[in-house]
């Protein structure tokens, strides 16, 4: 059962009519004759079971059915705040959201504990800074993130406003500006991500993805209310990036007084369900509008326990600086991941110098306690790409006796994980950013050759071309021979194995380019 | 030059001020004297021209470069209303776009005159209503359906509680519902058309795609607030597909008095630019809090001149019914679409009965001139399917002697407009709806035989595997032999031959499942 709680205004009978109205409108849309008339599910129709007073008016609890949400984060914002968003006198102050959802949506997958495995950080505030001012050049703007990793911020994101007209554009920037977080980390010892602005749209989606991962890009920033929360729920469904999010365009619900959602609910408790590690907001003393009570609240929702998922980042913006650390460290505590604008950018020394000062503070109150930094496994399927220039567009690919004209082999060694030999990959089509949803790979294995026991979410489309091989899929081998086609079920357990020993073993295998990393069987 | 107004509270010198924050923050997020200091590109920053004063208070005019909105329907709304949703006092109240953007989006494909031929409806309103209740049975939503057709609604869409947990269930609901709504129009002889509910996200966005194209639905029911306006913008760019916009969620931008986004501006102008042909919105005298003159300013911002995009039906909700047609039809005039839910469900003789009385209201008020309806020509590559039953998914595709086990070859015949000849396809994975992007086929040309000459904004990935053929990109022909591969680029005129006067020409074509169809050179 999922419980809303709304705040009304009016006097106790209205505030209960429109309790009712609420419930009847969200969950079904239909005049309650209609409504009863119809023999329906159980708890099809929104009940209330409750209406108390409360300062700023009546609150009521409204519980609707778990299915109704249909397991979709955007439809549960809709039975939440959809259509009564345009109801005056409800505010939505508070959701209680059942077990079996939470776990379903799963929430983030690093949130506090797994941002401070990464970086090395066990105990202190985050340190975080935004890439500014939009239109200068790439080389300026990685200037600006060379500068803020050398002072010592822990997290840079892209303004949100960096946003490229193509996924070239976005390419060309991003590559540069992590390459400049990168030199600088090797420079300091001290680890530090760089969380560019996906801004892309379902037509681009997978190539930017792509430039994220090429880059070896561990997370992005993005912004929820532009581009809906399904959206995010993929990402961290078929990513493993970090997800950072952006409040902007939220101000319409939240700045209601006797309308829309509260920032607890819409920047906190939403926010987490469907992934988010960090979630910015204006803090209390900024340029906007929330209080402190309001800020709170909100910190408390990223942070207290949820179901099975982690903790998110309080991540405030505005109002911290080398002189109001210590009141903010008071209201805040350690779990606080600090986004400071304006204060570094405009240190009289410079950025770097305002990052310094700034990590300086936070170490002087926090300590300066450090672990090695999480190294997370490099997966076996997805070798690291040893590709140094990517492949380019070309019309026709002619077969050559060996390989293809313009297209080297990759020879894969196995790191150990998840053993394979004698397997080499050709990229055919699709690194080049064509513009298609799918790479188009060949493999060739030696005699007596195997690619790793291994499963994952995406799909493998083989097609067999040359020789005679088998493939193993969840226990069940079969031969394959020119021309047959297999297809590998998401998590399947799968293996190609060439027997033969005199002969090579080759087929195509096309897959997503927005995929997930294989795992161990 | 892009010219936002906001209306703003305080007094003239709070209101200068307050407006030069806007511009700032809207542009460029940085502190003043930062953004005085860099060198940037002409117009980087938004510029105040002016304040007035107005009956609630100041209207400031600010201009923004148009490269500030980065081509993207999602960066525009961040640019007008985005981080100054969270400033109080702070409304956008109207935007002006400049030619260039406006034809860069587009508008919307069929609005009010396209709609018009659709239906072969030369001048009254259109009926509309909506399939109730959440809960019950396929069966039952479907005969809701056909009775509304029955009845004479032009168009039917389902309820935006509607949403399946999955693409299979979407599908059999759906092509329920078409079926019926197709059934009642071949006893009428009325058009109507059918629009379900798009609630896809990343993950399921092609299935949900390839099931409306397959059932034959000519458009969908959207919720942008939820889906995000980039992703509304592809389904204008990448589908002909007519779209509906609900207004769910919108209440919190909308109901602001001193926060927020007129709904002429949300749900009329930026609605329309991302290709929206009917905006729906809460009625005066509804359930909801619009005023007549909210609704009328909405309604004009649906159909005033907007560069050459066509205007879109304002399509209110609530307040329609027998008795109040004159009134409303007075206020709202012919070019309008009426929503009505309430009125024609409860209608003491049944659905029907209620839809055929209001559309009875309709014509005495408006006549019931009728065209032909239009006939959108049926295109060449992408043939109508002949198959059935959709194939199924296999683990291990066996190729025979000719052909695949399990899967039968499609002969195509040429319609005429795309001519071709001696073409057989093989669907081998995709079609059954395997959690991929992209569909896999085979292709066998006859001896002399050959593909349409065609193009299309999706790409194709050739890889030949029998015989040898040639092929022709962009007026240039290459031989292919078994494992040469062609890649085809967007919009690239080309053919596909077989030359050899004894051997079939075999070859597989891999291409996007979510893709556009195909077009005359």
């Amino acid at each position: 059962m999922i419980e809303a709680v709304y705040q009304l205004t009016g006097t106790k009978t209205e505030a209960q009519s429109l309790a009712e109205k609420v419930a009847l409108e969200q969950s079904l849309e239909v005049p309650r004759e209609i409504a009863e008339a119809a023999p329906l599910p159980e708890g099809t129709i929104g009940q209330v079971t409750g209406v108390t007073e409360h300062e700023e008016g009546w609150r009521a609890t409204v519980q609707y059915a778990t299915w109704l949400a249909s397991g979709r984060p955007s439809q549960l914002l809709n039975l939440l705040g959809g259509n009564c968003s345009m109801l005056p006198g409800v505010r939505l102050v508070d959701v209680r959201l059942p077990d079996e959802l939470v776990r379903e949506f799963a929430g983030p997958r690093y949130g506090i504990p797994g941002l401070r495995k990464l970086l090395g950080i066990p105990e202190r505030p985050l340190l975080c800074s935004a890439i500014k001012p939009r239109g200068v050049s790439n080389e300026q703007l990685a200037e600006v993130a060379s500068a803020m990793a050398l002072g010592g911020c822990d997290l840079i994101k892209d303004d949100h406003n960096l946003v490229d007209r193509s996924p070239q554009e976005f390419t060309n920037r991003v590559t540069q500006t992590q390459q400049a977080v990168q030199d600088a980390v090797s420079r300091t010892g001290r680890p530090c991500l760089y969380l560019p602005y996906l801004a892309a749209g379902p037509a681009d989606w997978s190539a930017y993805l792509e430039a994220i991962e090429k880059a070896g890009i561990r997370g992005v920033l993005i912004s929820p209310m532009l581009m809906g929360f399904d959206a995010v729920w993929h990402l961290r469904q078929h990513t493993d990036l970090i997800l950072m999010a952006h409040p902007t365009l939220a101000g319409g619900p939240l700045l209601g007084t006797h309308h829309g959602i509260t920032p607890a609910v819409l920047l906190g408790k939403i926010m987490r369900l469907v992934g988010i590690d960090a979630s910015v907001f204006p803090n209390a003393g900024g340029r906007f509008a929330f209080t402190q009570d309001i800020c709170m609240d909100l910190a408390k929702a990223l942070r207290d326990p949820l179901g099975p998922g982690q903790p998110a980042w309080p991540t405030p913006a505005g109002g911290m600086s080398v002189n109001s650390i210590d009141e903010q460290a008071d209201l805040y505590g350690p779990d606080t991941c600090w986004l400071v604008g304006g204060a570094m950018l405009s240190h009289p020394e410079g950025i770097e110098a305002g990052a310094a000062s700034l990590r300086e503070a936070l170490v002087s109150r926090f300590g300066d306690q450090r672990t090695d930094s999480y190294d997370p496994a490099v997966s076996a399927c997805e070798m690291p790409e040893d590709i140094k220039d990517p492949t380019t567009i070309q019309h026709i690919l002619k077969r050559l006796e060996s390989g293809w004209e313009g297209r080297e082999a990759i020879a894969y060694k196995s790191d150990g994980a998840l053993p394979f030999h004698g397997v080499k990959r050709f990229e055919l089509m699709g690194k080049s950013d064509e513009p298609m949803s799918f790479d188009v790979r060949y493999f060739e294995l030696d005699p007596g050759g195997c690619t790793s026991m291994e499963k994952h979410q995406h799909v493998h489309a083989i097609i067999a071309a040359e020789g005679k091989g088998e493939i193993e899929i969840s226990g069940n081998i079969s031969t394959l021979a020119p021309q047959d086609l297999a297809y590998i079920p998401p998590l399947a357990v799968h293996q190609i194995r060439n027997p033969d020993s005199d002969h090579h073993f080759g087929f195509y295998c096309i897959v997503d380019r927005d995929r997930d990393r294989p795992q161990a069987p």
